[in-house]
């Protein structure tokens, strides 16, 4: 059986043919509409996200399947002290899928090792938001007619959106896609980022405040909002903010057929009058993400993935300690404590990611 | 496309229609079985009210189709700033359908100004709740026969009851239709339905403060609550209240047929012991809301709704502004200054019907 | 029509008959997924619970019914004031059955009474919670073959534990059933079940303080969660806490074939490294509560249940009132004050069954 946690657990011919799958439900939606008669996808939010949650159940819902669930923590048995563990190796008994939400870092990854179905991470804290990058990879993919040669700019908070490194990390699977990135120094992407990911895998990139003078040059726009909060110093925020904001004027200096993206909700960066340009594409975005979530259920729901066997690298060490105060492992009882090796040989923790420190005697 | 945010939205012909509708429905469900098949119906509720949200979710279900959203704003994207317009924008990619309920007023007119499928206004604040009024008609009809020739009494809190200022104003477009007013001083109807509704269309009426020596001549009596909040002088509740609340003994000196209404939830305005007389209507009102809410999917649902043209007499000025501080147009994102000139050519915000005030230069 | 509101609804004949049922579903469930094609079933939880609500909503999606309702009482009408009364009155209009979890003894019943559909009691406070203990029978009657000739050790919080009492009284039905109580002094059984119930019955039973002494002789051992709370003090609970904790090195002195149930959710009173080891049947116990459900949804909504006639000995009393601060006449508008006489003649509260006190005069 296989689970979603990360983009990582599909190779790029998995992608490419999900997007292939994607692309024909989106054209024939009724040759699906019995696909999943009889299934049910548990939808585990221990986090609101209306917009996250809608578009699964739609997807299921188009599928002929049902769903049930909880949008909520408070009403949720975790107010009562249950494990992550312990709730989806329940829940497993209810539902065929899982969807789960949660805001510490590695919880689905958790939920997926008790639990007897397959498991989707529908965003964990800081750590990633794979689905939302499958509905950013799909709209790329309609919009430009393929994911290679592009010159893709990511404009905003480039240092914590975490739906900016998992796409970067995911067009680091394509071939040569140049990255533009577009911040204000504060918020630049992060070292981990520009050397693992766009050094490591040679991609050519380069840095730049200002968004006029790089829109000219760009196929794919990646908008994301700069929150105040961000900033110590709130005079700062101020004079940079309006910099980053699109606005009919600056779309002007794009290209004809640029394509604006926006994981959404999207509050003042964009301005409402971008949205009746052609070449905004955010509302397709969140449409896509819902004909790539129906693709992605009916994967994991196939014979094929179910009988699957995961091969799975951790291993267990009482030697190190994750690093990350926002890891599931730091609450989940009685857990495992497992870890990975990167390809340069460091150990990182299995459940969040973030690099493990080795214990002193 | 069109969408139902108010009652003058449908022509008096239309209001029938959708009563034979409504009653081929309850007469013969079976019939109408599959009839959604296929289809999502999207709650939105922004505010809690339990009743109108399951009677919407029961309809759809009985209808065939399925049903998503939220019953809570915390649990939803608009906690994190997203603007009404985006919300209904994004949830026409996952429904088919959105019915929306909100605290402000014109929140639904606003969603419907950008949402690709019908929007059905559920309630919104203060300003009015249009499903409730087809419940109230249909259960009159079902009940007397027919809606014209009835004399219809309101008791209780008349001044702030929107669902009684909207059945008063649906009631006009019907014939020879006397109204009783029963209320105390405090909550009498307020000027601008007297004036604007009752006087406008040559209705018989009458205001009194007694519910006792109205009762003998009512065929209808809608009974709504009065609350200890609405009185600056506490004392003066107390006297009052019990003059409005409905028990076996004054209901004995209604007349046999009398049906009484209540658009519910009921606290203590009526006497439990009511509930076992066959004049006590409010529970089928509320059976008879489903049915209404059943034709009016189906309706808006249909061929001809979803491809019609929406005759929109809307007009953009920034020499007026809206006087209402409880109006969507005070907080939705860059949102358009729309006006409507009403019969007197007063103007009014087109959101929440507010009159406008003019800008000093 | 009938309602489950306690395990004594249904006599032993029919809880047998309904295992035999949820056997059935069990092995094909495909025999049943369009048992309830068109039906609704209605979860109102006044209270969360993750577990019995996805359950319950599990067991009706996969009878092929669908599912409306509320997780949450601020979500809910009952805000406003509305009686437990109306809203099940109403909410017939809208489902085919009810599921009712309630933070007030005796609020399912008061539902049932006005309701015009089944109500099922999905817990209410400290008074039961019997679709739990259908799931604790089926789980022992799948494992051990039967139910009969047993020795089941209860082992935690025996005071409060509301699935405990319940479970032992229906454990009272069938035969030669030997007890083990094992808890320490502060969390003992209650007199009015040790006596009530296990003597009343002439049921074998002994008391113990030691998990450890008495698990080689238990065929089932249900294990529950002791809370802090209950604990005057905290140093008494900090010395006994882990010898009612069960580890693999205690299970290791248990049978072979020793049932170890628990009503979930866990905290740490059962160490996950006793999951994997076949005893553990808890999580089983969790997917048996989901067959009990459904079968009984079915039993419920049969033509039998629905046209039976409910045969109830309740009588009306000025001179008495319940003595239960939790319970719902509390609370509930103009409740009629109801009253049985139990086996000894004793009067107690027809809703929460807590003994009544006469009024002096």
């Amino acid at each position: 059986m296989r689970s979603f946690i990360d983009i990582p657990d599909f190779s790029k011919d998995e992608l490419l043919d999900l997007m292939v799958l994607a692309e024909d439900i989106a054209q024939s939606p009724e040759k699906y509409a019995e696909s999943c008669k009889g299934k049910k996808l548990a939808t585990l939010f221990f986090e609101p996200s209306t917009r996250t949650r809608l578009s699964f159940e739609a997807a299921m819902l188009e599928l002929g399947g049902s769903v049930l669930g909880f949008s909520d923590p408070d009403s949720s048995s975790a107010s009562k002290g249950e494990s992550v563990s312990d709730t989806t190796r329940i829940v497993s008994c209810y539902a065929d899928i899982i969807a789960m939400r949660h805001p510490l870092e590695g919880a689905p990854f958790v939920g997926s090792l008790s639990a007897t179905v397959p498991v989707i991470n529908a965003g964990d804290g800081g750590h990633c938001h794979p689905t939302q990058t499958l509905a950013d990879l799909f709209t790329i993919k309609r919009e430009k007619g393929s994911v290679d040669n592009l010159t893709v700019g990511f404009c905003g908070d480039l240092r914590y959106g975490r739906t900016v490194h998992s796409l970067i990390s995911a067009l680091s699977m394509f071939e040569n896609v140049k990255v533009v990135l577009i911040s204000p120094e504060e918020l630049r992407l992060p070292e981990f980022i520009r050397k693992g990911v766009l050094e490591a895998h040679g991609m050519t990139y380069r840095e730049t405040r200002s968004l006029e003078e790089s829109l000219p040059e760009l196929d794919v726009l990646y908008m994301t909002r700069i929150q105040r909060e961000r900033f110590d110093d709130v005079t700062m925020y101020e004079r940079l903010k309006d910099s980053y904001v699109l606005t009919l004027e600056k779309l002007n200096l794009a290209k004809r057929d640029t394509c604006v993206l926006h994981p959404l909700p999207r509050v003042n960066e964009i301005s409402v009058k971008v949205d009746a340009d052609p070449r905004a594409c955010y509302f397709k975005q969140a449409e896509n993400g819902k004909y790539m979530r129906k693709a992605l259920i009916l994967k994991l729901l196939s014979k094929e993935s179910l009988s699957s066997t995961e091969n799975n690298e951790m291993f267990e060490s009482e030697k190190h300690y994750c690093a990350n105060p926002k890891c599931i492992s730091k609450t989940e009882q009685e857990i495992t404590n497992y870890f990975i090796k990167d390809k340069k040989d460091n150990i990182r923790c299995a459940y969040c990611e973030v690099g493990a420190i080795e214990k002193e005697d």
